[in-house]
């Protein structure tokens, strides 16, 4: 095999930064020998050289973008400093100059994708990306390679470990929301500000990356409706886990013939289902469709050394497959339409919080036969003064059931604001 | 992008053949437009081409592979023919005569993988064989291009559908291992001869080659012990259960340093394992190493159409990706010994039919600590006139356990030969 040498350099020394300077030494035999190339990082950008820093020596430290776009033996840069700015700046430059780039930057690709894939494509070059969904977990190489003819028509996701985590505590502990976090953040599995996590948005984001290479189309951010999982209680989860489900913060991509829909929601996830078993901080990407029927990737969400490893796939990826007639970039090659939430047929799960009289049960179901909205179980629990109804529904136009539901909201016996959750899986077989 | 017209062979049409014939023509405009090349299947060689088939027209089936050798305008084969002989000879000649070759042979490649690896090389063509384990998972492209930085240690593979159905049932009913096998016939997850699925033999073969390709060394049939499913008992299963665990055949590969040990064993899994909800005529392989701490694929085993949709993945696989400087065969670069499985360090679970009288749990304990074994836990269960131990064992290096299960023949309050189990995943945490 022939020695090819590259050099890098990478834009951003944190902690998947300094994994990846980490893993490119301890395991470069093992990639010389795998791949016959060898890397070595040449250039490292950082805002302050003058901060003390392990791992790699000082003299490679830069602040100046330009030594690295004015280095013609760099090849191939890894953006790891996250966000729009100045990550959208340094790439649109590094692909300009006909660099490779290998990126975590989920922000970036699920608002800019599209954009920097043709760029790259333009310049004869390539833009890399596993390690921005999942960590190690190579999804995106799975969804671009293997699915060709797979007939692919779904995705559920769980592309968020600190709301599973959350989640998996409240579920394991009876724990309420808000001690879950706090946990979630003592063990080092939320961020001091989780807010994007916990609202769904860094879920969105993952779920537009995975949509548009699934399906061919551009996908953005603001494509992706999502709701978190603040309002979940643990008596939610309780009720779920009698009911034989696993509440779940989900990202749902769905093909509709020509549209396709993508959200973000907590679920009911029935327990049969393989997504219900995948606990803690874990991260998980199940695909369906006609020829694969269903594959799910699992395992742990984004440590510094998972992305690392991710990291590293891309660059030995570029390196051993140079572009070639076919394109290496996931160009969207059709524009799919949107598909209307309120047409998508969902299977519902609502707790109501009612007096405790007779007769509230035929009044609440009379307002879901009107719409049209069959129930399929329910069961009445006492709580002091009121009842609560838990109810699951059969499967209803979501617009069906959110009519009914604004019309429940006016009926004198029915407390507070009822909150559905969607429920998935059910009719999974093995 | 330039659209590339592939003329293509089959040998064989059966489940899989036909499931590729149909794929490649319903997915044909989806396939031209993610890759910008078209696919023809132009001849399929079978055994005698009077017999009525559907799906392909009649005049291009022949019985002589010379037809398909000779052919220049055929530049790739699907072979599906399975077993050694005649496929290693028609694989042979094809890439000998510089075609690539994609293939769903698990026998062909544990037995003369490296082989014929080489013999691609050689002729600057490529065999590809994401068919060969675990139907349309993406295990082999996986392994072979996201784990270079992994550092992988070890592998759990679920590599065959028809016992971890029939385990699955035996847990979920409590039948018998003769019932489930009955059942897993009458409903197609097993062949009227099971005999190489529940002897192991055929999840040998594939881990056989999830080995070889993941620790980068020849690892052929001969080198994997595998033993089968034939005496696990519903009392074991119902015992695993109430311990913790699920009882799966599974096949493990583990690398010891410079040496590796891969063996097929019927195991009780811990129940927090990812492995252990791995249900029905699932597969799933589980990769552990030091920078993905760990990742599991799973999906249904191989059935037609989700081999098909491997092979139609190496399809285009070759095709987008033209033989480069860098080998696209995955020939090994080491030759690792193989780690004597007598010093392998296991836990064990054991069910041992007494006496049920004074002193035989310290006779039985003496045993176990004069060689070196330490129990964790020991129930006793009294059957009748017998007792039953029920017993799970500190690791312990396999020679020691199985110098005191030899013992523990001798002393006369045993009865029946012990059979122990091994168990593994009991130190997972998520």
């Amino acid at each position: 095999m022939a020695e090819n040498q590259i050099s890098i350099a990478l834009l951003g020394y944190g902690t998947v930064g300094s994994s990846v300077y980490q893993l490119l030494e301890t395991k470069a035999q093992e990639i010389s020998q795998a791949t016959g190339a060898s890397f070595a990082i040449k250039k490292i950008l950082v805002r302050d050289v003058n901060l003390p820093r392990s791992g790699a020596p000082q003299e490679i430290f830069t602040e100046n973008i330009e030594d690295i776009l004015d280095d013609e033996a760099i090849t191939l840069v890894v953006e790891l400093i996250g966000g729009l700015e100045p990550a959208f700046d340094h790439v649109t430059s590094l692909l300009e100059k006909g660099k490779a780039v290998v990126t975590a930057n989920k922000q970036l690709l699920s608002q800019q994708g599209a954009y920097l894939f043709r760029l790259a494509e333009e310049k004869g070059t390539r833009l890399k990306f596993e390690a921005s969904v999942a960590g190690a977990i190579p999804v995106i190489k799975v969804l671009r390679e293997s699915m060709v003819a797979a007939g692919l028509t779904g995705i559920f996701g769980i592309v968020n470990g600190t709301t599973n985590y959350i989640l998996t505590e409240m579920s394991r502990t009876g724990a309420r929301y808000e001690d879950a976090l706090a946990r979630a953040q003592e063990w080092g599995y939320a961020e001091a500000d989780p807010t994007e996590d916990i609202n769904g948005k860094d879920a969105a984001a993952k779920m537009a990356i995975l949509a548009s290479i699934a399906f061919h189309t551009p996908v953005t951010l603001s494509d992706v409706d999502c709701s978190g999982i603040e309002t979940i209680t643990a008596l939610d989860i309780a009720y779920a886990r009698e009911l034989g489900f696993t509440v779940k913060l989900l990202g749902v991509a769905r093909l509709y013939d020509d549209q396709i829909n993508v959200r973000v929601y907590p679920a009911l996830v029935a327990d049969g289902h393989p997504v219900a078993s995948v606990s803690g901080a874990y991260n998980a990407v199940f695909l369906t469709g006609s020829s694969i029927h269903e594959i799910m990737l699992s395992g742990p969400g984004a440590g510094g050394i998972e992305t690392a490893s991710a990291v590293v796939s891309d660059i030995v990826s570029i390196v051993t497959h140079p572009q070639t007639a076919l394109s290496e970039n996931p160009i969207p090659y059709r524009n799919l339409d949107l598909f209307p939430d309120e047409e998508v047929v969902s299977t519902f799960y609502l707790r109501l919080e009612v007096q405790d009289e007779p007769g509230v049960l035929a009044a609440v179901s009379q307002v879901f036969g009107q719409n049209g909205v069959s129930v399929e179980s329910v069961i009445q629990k006492g709580r002091g003064a009121h009842a609560e109804l838990v109810m699951i529904f059969h499967p209803v136009e979501e617009k069906r059931f959110m009519a009914a539901l604004a019309e429940l909201g006016q009926l004198p016996v029915v407390k507070g604001t009822p909150r559905p959750l969607r429920v998935e899986g059910k009719d999974h077989e093995r």
